[in-house]
């Protein structure tokens, strides 16, 4: 198929690859002129704007966004909309809100464009080898980019998930279930780091991707990160999120769903940017002023 | 080679039958004679005591241990001790608090046996088709079962992880580790199962056993519980456990590592186990006391 991609960034840079090695025709653009240039250089088509881009592609065309979620998607479907044709498709595969790809595309159908949020797991290698995909929205416009979901996805990695919104819905909880592996992974290799036994985590890791219960790929990438950093002295443990995890919390507070590890895990997050919490000044002052217990000075 | 195998329960049964699948002899022993009847008719020796299953062995012998933690294997190491030769080797491959593994290698030091801690992963399907092996203690000792280690774990599925005790250590790490990501997926599928998107759990599950990020084989695991029972109606979500999520929790407080993910989720399942928690009640009556907030009626 032909497609336009819009967002050559670590996603979309090794989505558009993929989609060249496997026979698409690509047509490219990034707001950063380098992106484009590095990547289209040989097999893809780089283009300068989106009216350029949609002005290469033929209708019904297909549209793939691959932008942060929130205002750059939005300025972009919307100004994709002033140039696409009735029955183009617009794909969000971006780390959008669910809600944002609902009244997106609720705004896009009346321009009779069709909307289609696309979560998009598997990291950096998913898109460059194989990626798992989440679609929802509408199911004719589902099916018709259906053979170049099953060419950039790993077999069985996509899925019509079903009404707007439940492709960015699904890509939310899938981000929230991972926060929740990730701090129960980092926890039992922070009992490893303390332990009295010599033991080498590297190994451990990997041990724990053949055969155990707990093998995946996160366990895999864990044997990775310590097979180049021991004992990952190289890096502090500031665990950045970008909002997913976030997201699932306020959505399980919305629907009284009682999930306290994944939000434990998000709060272990915000923790962790700081050095000094004021939370531990409040109860080392409590236990100084009861107590008389020290405190430590600044 | 051939072994002795004690505790012929849902692992050693499985266990024994890999073991003769690969050409291995297995001496077979549990104290109830049914489970060692029905497996051993064909290709294993049953026997009726451990006496037996000591006189079938030829030195240096090698007897695996899979009962129950604690007396019963304390039992089954005293007693085997008192019939082995110097220069034997003990394999205990349950699940053993590894403070006992290290009480255990010390008392078999003394009586000239040699005893190794093995945490076995992969659950029944792992010990039937290839395990995920973790050995503590004498290395020499290691060294000599390792090609049955070899034969019954998967490629890269075992590991020498150091002193005695640190095979159990690891195990119980990694059961730590297995409650966090259980309970994490398990909420993930709580948000899911309350949204107002109309999602077939089962397919999701199976979506993201394939290319994502959190992929693995709890997940897969996932997908056939709900292929099997779309909402698990069938099954109360009561969560029972074994001790060794306690026991990281345990560990971790020694040590002090801030593991709270795991404690939490360990806790959830303490709180799974009542229809109606002591805390919730004086949370109810605190809300009515101060605020004649109403309270629900016994």
């Amino acid at each position: 198929m032909k497609v336009g991609l819009i967002g050559l960034g670590k996603m979309g840079s090794n989505l558009a690859m993929q989609l060249l090695d496997k026979g698409h025709q690509v047509v490219g653009y990034d707001r950063d002129a380098s992106n484009a240039g590095k990547l289209f250089g040989h097999a893809g088509l780089a283009v300068d704007s989106l009216e350029q881009l949609v002005s290469a592609l033929t209708p019904p065309r297909l549209v793939w966004v691959m932008v942060p979620p929130g205002d750059p998607v939005n300025a972009t479907v919307t100004r994709l909309t002033e140039l696409l044709s009735e029955g183009d498709t617009i794909v969000d595969g971006g780390n959008s809100h669910y809600k944002d790809s609902m009244r997106l595309a609720e705004f896009c159908c009346g321009k009779g464009v069709r909307f289609l949020d696309a979560g998009t797991s598997g990291g950096m290698e998913g898109a460059r080898h194989g990626a798992c995909v989440m679609v929802g929205g509408d199911r004719q416009a589902f099916e018709a980019i259906e053979p170049l979901l099953a060419d950039v996805c790993v077999p069985h990695g996509y899925l019509y998930a079903g009404a707007s919104g439940s492709g960015h819905f699904l890509k939310m909880v899938h981000n929230g279930i991972e926060y929740g592996m990730m701090q129960a992974i980092a926890e039992g290799f922070e009992v490893l780091h303390k332990s009295s036994f010599d033991l080498n985590l590297a190994e451990v890791a990997g041990l724990w991707s053949h055969g155990s219960v707990i093998r995946g790929w996160l366990m895999e990438l864990t044997a990775r990160a310590l097979d180049k950093d021991a004992k990952l002295d190289q890096i502090q443990g500031i665990m950045h999120s970008s909002g997913e995890g976030k997201w699932t919390v306020e959505t399980a507070l919305e629907l009284q769903a009682s999930t306290p590890v994944i939000a434990l895990s998000l709060l272990m997050r915000y923790r962790s940017l700081e050095t000094d919490a004021f939370h531990g000044k409040v109860v080392a002052a409590l236990r100084n002023e009861f107590g008389g217990h020290e405190v430590v000075k600044q």
